[in-house]
C-alpha cells in the first residue's frame, strides 16, 4: 500500500470540530495517507513518531513537505449538470448585452446534447472532470436533463456513471418542446420508462419545481416515483420566486433543496428544523444578474448550507468552487470560514457522504494544498488559481 | 530567428479595427511570429503560402494547431502594487464578518515591507510574476508605494525595474506614520530626495488624490515634480468619493486616471475630451463591497475604458485579469467584448503602449490561447483558468 506523509502544513483545515474551532484548523500539521485512505491528521512534532509507529507504510511514504501551505479537504460540488453538447455562449453575451436573443434556454442544449455521440460526450465530460479536479474538487454530482428522452436520458445517466457514483436523474428537468402541448404524457414517461431506464445508473431522483417548469404536484409524484425505485430525492426550488420546493423537499427528507433564493420565513424555520440541506448556487446569480440567496439568515436560522456550482451552460458555466466561495462571502454574507466549510463539508452533507468532506482517519484521502497560507485566502484572492497540489484517494494529480 | 506558426485559431482577437469588427476578429486565422515579435496575422487559409513566403523563418518554424481555439493579445495589467511583504488575510475577514480591526491600513504593509530584504521581496515578486504570466498577463505596471522612505522606495522601484519597464514611484501613497504630524515636510521629501532616488528605475510619478490621502495641491506639486524630472504623470482619484483627481489627471495629460467611482458629469465630459485613459479596478470593489464604477456610462460618454486589477495586499488581492473581465461584464455594463479591449488594448494606451495590447506586424509577440472557443467564455466561464499557453515576446511560457 503506497503511503505519503505531508508534513509543515501552516493551516489545516480537518472539518472536524473536536479540533476546537468550527472547521477543525490545525496549525503547524501533518497527514499521514495510506491507500486511498487518510490513515492519521496531527501536530507536525508527532509526525516523526507517527510514521515510525506506519512503518510498514512509511517506510515506502512519500514525503512531501508542505512548505508551510494550507491544506483543505477536497471540494465536494453537489450540484452539476456536466452532460451536455455545444455551449451557449452567444446566448450569454445577447443577455449581458440587453440584445434579444430568441432561440435559447434548455432546449437549445437538449437539441445539442441528443445529436452528439457518446464519444462526443465522453470526450468533453472528461474535459470537465480534469478541470474540475485542476481547481480542486474532488466529488462531484452530475445531473441528466439535456436528453428528455429515454434512450437520451439513459445514455447521459450512463455516461455520469463512467465518471461518478453521484448521478442525479433529471428527466423533470424541463418539458421538452415535443411534449409542450403534452405535459401530463411527459410526466407520465419521466415516471414510468425513463425512470426504469435511469435508474440502475442513478442514486438521485431530483426535479426542477418552479413556475414555468414543473409543479409541486407533478414534482411530488415524480420523485415519489424515484423513490419507489430506490432513488434518494433532491430538489430544484425557490430560485425564481417563492414556491413549495424547499416545503416539499422537507417534507420528503430530500438530502438537498437547490438554489433557494426565494424563502418565506416558514421556509427557513423548515430548513431549519430538518435534516435537509440549502445548498446555494451563486454562480447562477453571477451569471444571470440575479439577486443573490441569503446565506446569512440561513446560517443564523440553525439551517445547514452547502455550496455548489450548478455548472451548465445556460445560467453557470463556471465549474470554479474557490469563486464560489469568493461569491458567498462577497454577496451572501458567509465569513471565509462559513463557505470553505460549506464548499466542503456541506457538500457532502447535500450527498448524504461521509467518507469526503473532512480529513479524519478512515475518511478518503481527497485533499487539496493551496498556494496560500490560510484557506482565506480562497475569498482574499478571488481569480486567481491557488490550487497547488490534490490528492484525490490518495493519490496526486 | 525563432518562428512560430499557429493555426486553426477559431477566433483571433487583434484589436486592429481595419480587420472589421471594433476588435478586429478574424475566424479561421493564423499567425506568424518571428523572434520576439508578429511577422503575419491572416487568414488560415493563407498561412501556407504565407509561411512559403517567410520561408527562412518557416524552415525552422515551430507549428501549433490551436485546434479552433480563441487567441487575444495578451493582458495588459496596467495597475498594480505587487512589491510588498507580507498579507492581510486577516484584515480581509474581519472586514467581511464585521469585526472591528483596529492595526490594518497601508502602514501595515508598510512595516512588513520595510522589514524585509530584498531577497525576500525578489523571491515574491517572482512568485507574482509567475502567478501573472500564468493568467494570461503579458505586460503589467507595478507601483512603489510601501517603501514610503527614501531607501525604501528606491529599492522597491529597483526591484519592480528588474521585472518590467513599466514602474510607477508612488511615494504619495499615504503619509507614513511618523511623519502623521508633519505632511508639508514628507510631501517636500517626495518631490525632492525621494523623487530624485526613484525618479533613475522609473517610467511613471503616480498620487493618491483622495479624501485622507493627498489633497490636490499636493498632488498637483507632487506630478509636477515628477514630470520636471521626467517622469510621466498618472493619478488614482475618485475612489472613495467625488474629488479632483480626474480633472487633475485630464489637466496635466496624464496616460490614466484610476479607479473613477464617483464621477461628476463634468469629469465624464472631461475624460470623454481627454486622452487621459479611465482604468477601472473591479478587484477593489470585490473585496471591499464597494459599489462599482459605471463603465457603461463612461463609454456612452466617449471616454476610453481600460481594466486592471489594483493587485495589492489590502484592497485588492487578485491579479485575475479574466475575473476583472468577468466583474466588468456582470457588475459595470460592459459587454465582453468591450472588457476584453479594456483588458488588452486599453491597458496599452493607459501605459501609452504602441508595441502591445493588439496583434499585428511589428508588435510583441504577447499571445493567449485560451482553452475556450470565444473570448466571450472569459465572462461566461468565470473563476475557470481558461489560460492554454502564453506566448511572451515570442516565446511559449
Ligand atoms: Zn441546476
Ligand atoms: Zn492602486
Amino acid at each position: 500500500m503506497t503511503a505519503t506523509l505531508i508534513t509543515n502544513i501552516g493551516e489545516l483545515t480537518t472539518n472536524v470540530a473536536a479540533h476546537g474551532d468550527a472547521l477543525g484548523t490545525l496549525h503547524d500539521a501533518a497527514v499521514l495517507i495510506e491507500g486511498d485512505r487518510i490513515a492519521w491528521v496531527g501536530a507536525g512534532g508527532e509526525a516523526a513518531a507517527v510514521a515510525a509507529r506506519f512503518a510498514g507504510a512509511s517506510a515506502r511514504a512519500h514525503l512531501v513537505d508542505a512548505g508551510g501551505r494550507a491544506v483543505i479537504p477536497g471540494f465536494v460540488d453537489s450540484h452539476t449538470h456536466l452532460v451536455f453538447g455545444g455551449d451557449r455562449a452567444d446566448e450569454f453575451e445577447a443577455r449581458m448585452t440587453g440584445t434579444p436573443y430568441a432561440a435559447g434556454g434548455i432546449r437549445r442544449t437538449v437539441a445539442a446534447t441528443r445529436s452528439a455521440s457518446d464519444e462526443e460526450l465522453r470526450a468533453r465530460l472528461a474535459a470537465f472532470v480534469a478541470e474540475l479536479h485542476g481547481q480542486g474538487t474532488t466529488t462531484f454530482e452530475i445531473k441528466t436533463g439535456y436528453g428528455l428522452t429515454v434512450a437520451d436520458e439513459e445514455r447521459l445517466a450512463r455516461l455520469a456513471a463512467e465518471v461518478t457514483p453521484e448521478v442525479t436523474f433529471l428527466g423533470a428537468h424541463v418539458v421538452p418542446a415535443e411534449y409542450s402541448e403534452r405535459r401530463v404524457e411527459y410526466v407520465e414517461l419521466v415516471c414510468d420508462a425513463m425512470l426504469r431506464a435511469c435508474a440502475p445508473h442513478s442514486r438521485w431522483i431530483d426535479v426542477f419545481c418552479e413556475r414555468g417548469a414543473f409543479t409541486p404536484e407533478e414534482s411530488r409524484r415524480i420523485l415519489a416515483a424515484g423513490v419507489a425505485h430506490g432513488l434518494e430525492p433532491r430538489v430544484h426550488g425557490n430560485q425564481l420566486g417563492p414556491g413549495e420546493g424547499v416545503r416539499l423537499a422537507v417534507e420528503l427528507g430530500a438530502a438537498s433543496v437547490d438554489h433557494c433564493t426565494y424563502l418565506s420565513d416558514d421556509d427557513v424555520a423548515a430548513l431549519a428544523g430538518s435534516t435537509t440541506v440549502a445548498t446555494l448556487l451563486p454562480g447562477v446569480e453571477f451569471s444571470t444578474r440575479q439577486p443573490y440567496p441569503d446565506a446569512r439568515r440561513l446560517i443564523d436560522a440553525g439551517a445547514t448550507v452547502a455550496l455548489a456550482s450548478d455548472c451548465n451552460p445556460g445560467s453557470s458555466f463556471t465549474s470554479s468552487m474557490p469563486l464560489m466561495i469568493a461569491l458567498a462571502v462577497r454577496e451572501m454574507g458567509m465569513s471565509p470560514a462559513e463557505a470553505v466549510w460549506a464548499a466542503t463539508a456541506g457538500g457532502a452533507k447535500a450527498l448524504r457522504r461521509d467518507d469526503v468532506g473532512a480529513l479524519a482517519p478512515g475518511m478518503r484521502a481527497d485533499l487539496v494544498m493551496l498556494d496560500a497560507p490560510t484557506r482565506v485566502h480562497l475569498a482574499y484572492r478571488p481569480g486567481v488559481p491557488l490550487v497547488h497540489t490534490v490528492w484525490i484517494g490518495g493519490a496526486a494529480l
